[in-house]
């Protein structure tokens, strides 16, 4: 749906929307004939919830194409994904928790290894234990040039997130990694014109790297990767009229909400309880909540069924909690599918469920892959769940007459 | 989708797909309350292999499109339709199994009969049996123009099929067939400058042929009409990375596969189990398999209710050999409805299966229009089947981080 059409119907109201996202939540089953991990589970609550509910299956980015957690949030939160583009740069900087401003300039860095002729020989240098690394990213602290600021993170192992702030810049630079060994790093270059001023930059600080690392081993040397700015999203408020708060444990999600222009509510705990606390303590701050429940992917991922299955019974047993605080619509639903028998992020539609005093019960008492496929909300892109919950929200006026 | 987007995520796999179409395959009850043919036709074999499937039911060119087999095929083979047109002309040369190339230009030519001012009396020279319209087309052989060459094909009756080559021609060329009696063929004009020299070219041919034909009767003229290039379609291996093959008999399928890159095989016979006989013998040198099945939609086009029954019947019992070669991914579906009611192509979106071993179940153990109604990949574009199918074969890398 184009903005500026749905903007324009944008009215205030004082109702209230939760967004529940259990990251991965679409599976398949483990044997033919078998349930998916949401079909195993024992959710009473979400099952009850769900007679009351619209059912369908939303599609982050269009049929077959699998996304990563950027996107699949972008495309839940309302956005094209395709459209608006997150790139990895600035992914990792967002990871991290690094607040990222507009006009920053962010990429992926690895520590490598190069020889007396500057020659890479190891591109990760040996998979740097994290606390090694961190050590390095501290030295790197000391780069300085003229008219930029330079900012790094430890991430994992060998990998940092690297980011410079300085007014006008542009992310359109080509990568430092090689992708081979045997050869020296190029250095960065310019794909635009206005680009060139962040290369200059950029090339400066590779270079004061070097001397600072020239005596370390195995990491002596970093590559760099995946120069992005921020995509410049339309924010909630302005967009939807909504004043939005997110609940997330991991950086990522904080970050992507952030973009939305989401406030990222600090969470006593990590446990999808302690998520509910956060709630509870802003329910009357906020008309729109955000939850993120990271433990479903990571059991996707790594092939766990059982445990997915546990994590959204825990989830499920939560569901009063969320319902006792009389929201107008809740949304559950996740940003893609992570079965556990790919261990892997998929293209399979994500089983959605819109509740809603005004929401047209499709009277299918199930939340599971088979039950959303049978619902009124039909197979429908994930960028249309946020305008039908905004119209159960009584936030969208009738247009024309 | 953007096919930009898509290509950029392709990647290479050991996969193999096979496409089978049985043409105009949805239909209708004959009676109220009754079935389709496809419900009434026993067929355990794809029963069985849509318990393990998703259904859903394509559309090939939007809600309320009825399509020709040309639109209808580029659209299941992933094209749009809309934006890639196949002018009647090209079509007409396909079906004759003209081996058309990308700079030709081809039109519909019927016999038509003048009287002595040369003013239209019979628009199709009393539908000339198709024997004595091959003999005309044969004379007109002998006309011959500097620079250009001209290829003429009967297909039937009056009907033949018109094709000039020479280097950069256009095709925006208005039809000689003014569309009513009593009056003179107008000669070819250029709709557009670069037109110029095809129109020139046109006319000298038209101008000779009234020579050749004009001691003939009935068919004393002729007229052209539709003139058209191919569409340029982006081919299969660039688009999909899939090294394919078409296994059809019938001329314009074998012209519209050819169209999109794929390697037409020689089918030994005309009947279903042939063309399953040449799948199996090019099994190891393709991942991707078109088979077209016609007699479907003859039956359709004829009112032949039970005959279209016997035909899926037919194709029902040759799944086990198709399954024998433990395909990755097998998309059964149609090019567009024909209904045995209607006797001809309707708008009613298609019946679909596709079956992987990553495919997720809907577990309805039948497949026909109500049960296809039912399943989870909803009422799809025809062109999103492709991207599905690419995606269960491993095809489609993961889209953002």
């Amino acid at each position: 749906m184009d903005f500026e059409f749905l903007k324009k119907l944008i009215v205030p109201a004082q109702t209230k929307i939760i967004m529940l996202i259990m990251d991965g939540l679409g599976g398949l089953p483990q044997e033919p004939g078998g349930k998916t991990e949401l079909e195993t589970a024992y959710t009473p609550n979400l099952d009850k919830l769900a007679a009351q509910s619209a059912l369908g299956l939303s599609q982050p980015a269009g049929p077959g194409i699998t996304v990563g957690s950027g996107p699949g949030h972008l495309a839940i939160f309302g956005y094209d994904p395709v459209e608006y583009e997150i790139g990895r740069g600035a992914l990792e900087a967002l990871g991290v928790d690094f607040e990222l401003c507009p006009e920053d300039v962010a990429a992926r860095g690895n520590f490598c290894t190069v020889d007396e002729n500057g020659l890479l020989t190891d591109r990760r240098a040996g998979r740097l234990p994290t606390e090694e690394s961190a050590k390095l990213v501290e030295l790197l602290g000391n780069v300085k040039a003229d008219g930029v600021e330079f900012f790094l993170r430890p991430i994992k192992e060998h990998r940092f997130a690297f980011v410079m702030r300085a007014p006008g810049l542009c992310g359109a630079l080509s990568d430092t990694d090689p992708l081979k060994l045997g050869v020296a790093a190029p250095p960065v270059r310019a794909l635009k014109r206005e680009a060139d001023c962040a290369a200059e930059y950029v090339n400066q600080f590779i270079c004061q790297a070097r001397q600072v690392l020239k005596c370390q081993s195995p990491a002596n040397m970093v590559l760099l990767r995946g120069f992005a700015k921020l995509p410049d999203l339309p924010k909630y408020k302005d967009l939807f009229g909504l004043n939005a708060a997110a609940i997330a444990v991991n950086g990522m999600y904080r970050g992507v909400s952030r973009l939305a222009g989401m406030t990222v509510l600090n969470v006593c705990g990590v446990t999808p309880a302690d998520e509910f606390a956060a709630l509870e303590q802003h329910w009357d701050e906020f008309d729109f909540f955000y939850i993120h429940i990271k433990q479903t992917d990571t059991c996707g991922e790594n092939g766990d069924f059982p445990g997915k299955v546990r994590v959204i019974e825990e989830v499920d047993a939560l569901i009063p909690r969320l319902l006792a605080l009389d929201p107008d619509v809740v949304i559950v639903s996740g940003d893609h599918s992570s079965p556990a028998v790919m261990k892997s992020h998929s293209w399979h539609p994500v089983p959605t469920l819109l509740y809603s005093k005004l929401a047209r019960p499709d009277g299918i008492a199930q939340f599971g892959e088979r039950a959303c496929a049978r619902g009124s909300l039909g197979i429908l892109p994930a960028k249309h769940v946020m305008p039908i919950a905004l119209a159960n929200a009584g936030r969208i006026a009738k247009y024309g007459a």
